[in-house]
């Protein structure tokens, strides 16, 4: 995408190169995705405001299995996709919410 | 989400105010989704890096109507998320292409 992107954009940028910075290449094969550890690392330094318990290892786990669809052990970009999207519209229910009545 | 907010999640923030931006409540329903012309302004204001023939109503209509999987003429937020994925995909696709050999 070129450099002076919208803001909508750059966004979308940092979810994918973030994506790219978790996911690596399985050794024997083109497989590519974000392994057990890497969810962790992700989960906890990246996502700790958006999510809970984010330093317990097994529900970061539990979390993660929730996601590997096709539980091959890896996240991959579909799969990440969607966690990142049930992210999202949870902080689109909170806009939602209608203002409280000061009165 | 607090302030302190990882670039993550600052990102999925953007992302989901965008959509709060173009999405309105149907007149008489709660329904709440981005209209025929609102997606226009969006994908012509905020996509037109990532989108090409965003000056093309029809092309833009057309798109339109792919993620608008129940065709109730409004791209609800998990129709417009999916959008979002697919333009992650093909930004992402273009990261994984290998280094050209410049030798």
């Amino acid at each position: 995408m070129a450099s002076e992107l919208t803001e909508l954009e750059e966004a979308i940028g940092t979810l994918v190169k973030n994506y790219d910075k978790y996911a690596t290449r399985g050794f024997f094969s083109r497989k590519r995705g974000i392994s057990k550890d890497s969810f962790q690392k992700m989960v906890s330094q990246e996502l700790h405001h958006a999510l809970m318990h984010t330093e317990d290892k097994q529900a970061i786990d539990d979390l993660r299995q929730t996601y590997d669809k096709n539980q091959d052990g890896l996240i991959r970009f579909h799969e990440y996709w969607t966690l990142m999207g049930s992210i999202a519209m949870s902080h689109l229910s909170t806009m939602e919410e209608p203002e409280k009545d000061d009165s």
